[in-house]
């Protein structure tokens, strides 16, 4: 729910502690993130208007996107990384810049090798938005929370140093918000300020969640109401081929 | 400084105002993000350890970066786009993707034709770092808050579609912090995370910006003390073109 002053609160979410494939996944993040019996509600807790970003490596392992992969072994990584893309954009030494199954154009297809247990790797959840709509409705049926949900993951990106977390499924949180046509300041009608809001909220979860600091979920509370609305990465971010300058 | 619970808190910073060639931007912005005579610290005010954002326009609007832009002569606008690259990366129709003097790549050498008067249009800073350093500065020594500052621009990325903020100058505050061989929960050391959290920092702050709400600033408090550092995005965050795959 926005707030009245226009601020955002991002907090990460603690005590999820380490997943398994076939855990529960709604089921761990209600425990921390809704009050439990003749618990009183806190800040802390989930509300109705709030945007809950979840890393893709909690998603695929709860959903059991985990292969065995001998680390010492770059053929086999590249292996890998070809079976899970349809096509490679670029190739230098052991970096591979590649179209993913799901139409994400990023390194290694998006394979995670941190935060698993040597000699598995971690692959992309199958379907990321679909992912989001299951936490999403679960939050909702089962929990009376009605929330946005993102998917999260870490991205590099060509002309800059350094990742960013970015979007990989959205559900109940817009992804591009359209202001082309709203007038500016001065009156003035902007031209094409379609703005990816949904990148723009995973990339303030990841600044709470960090890479080593083991919080795999982050609250983001204050987004607009009209925001809140059904979307998917698929649809509305992943720029299609043709309007595509750089594949 | 950071919170206490690993809460981010991003607000608009509202009353700032039309900006003029010539106008101190650190004086309007100390006018509305300090204390005045008599009136009490409130947590609207510039702290210690928050990180200030500037959008591109305002910062460009003071330096007085306004050219002369016929907006009915695409030729005009062409033009000036060229004269403000070093090298047209992608070309169609109207839009050029080229590479800025300042070593960014994006859509019409950065280039803003909104929120400027009719017939003007805004050019990036000369040097953004040198403008973050010199608010930076200002605001330690005149002001007695040491804070990071960074100045945003709305770039679009190849792949995804939207926009989002990325810094394009920054001061006191880091540009990419390296997590290499930062052990993970697991205990497996991390391979190649370098954060972007200066671009991170900026996405959140437009998050509650927005284009046409006309708040032109935003503080973001909370993040950890050891980002707070001297830093440039030159040498932090435009990747150089020896290690670029997209050039």
């Amino acid at each position: 729910m926005s707030h009245p002053d226009g601020a955002l609160t991002v907090f990460p979410v603690r005590g999820i502690g380490e997943i398994h494939p076939g855990d529960p996944l709604v089921e761990v993040l209600a425990a921390v993130l809704l009050p439990g019996a003749g618990e009183e509600e806190s800040h802390h807790h989930l509300r109705d208007g709030d945007v809950l970003v979840v890393t893709q490596k909690v998603v695929s392992k709860a959903e059991g996107q985990i292969v065995a992969l001998d680390p010492a072994d770059p053929d086999a990584k590249a292996a890998l990384v070809e079976s899970e893309s349809v096509r490679i954009v670029r190739r230098r030494g052991d970096l591979i810049i590649s179209e993913t199954r799901h139409g994400f154009i990023c390194a290694n297809a998006g394979i995670d090798l941190s935060n698993v247990d040597d000699g598995t790797a971690a692959l992309l959840p199958v379907d990321s938005d679909r992912s989001a709509r299951g936490l999403r409705e679960a939050f909702e049926h089962r929990y009376h929370r009605r929330v946005g949900v993102i998917i999260s993951d870490t991205f590099g990106r060509p002309w800059r140093r350094g990742v960013t977390d970015v979007a990989i499924g959205v559900a109940g949180i817009a992804g591009v918000v359209d202001l082309r046509g709203t007038a500016d300041a001065t009156g003035r009608v902007l031209e094409a300020t379609e703005v990816c809001v949904a990148d723009e909220i995973a990339s303030a979860a990841e600044l709470v969640m960090g890479k080593a600091t083991g919080f795999p979920a982050a609250v983001v509370r204050g987004v607009p109401d009209g925001w809140l609305r059904p979307s998917s990465v698929k649809d509305e971010i992943i720029r299609p081929p043709e309007e595509d300058l750089f594949r």
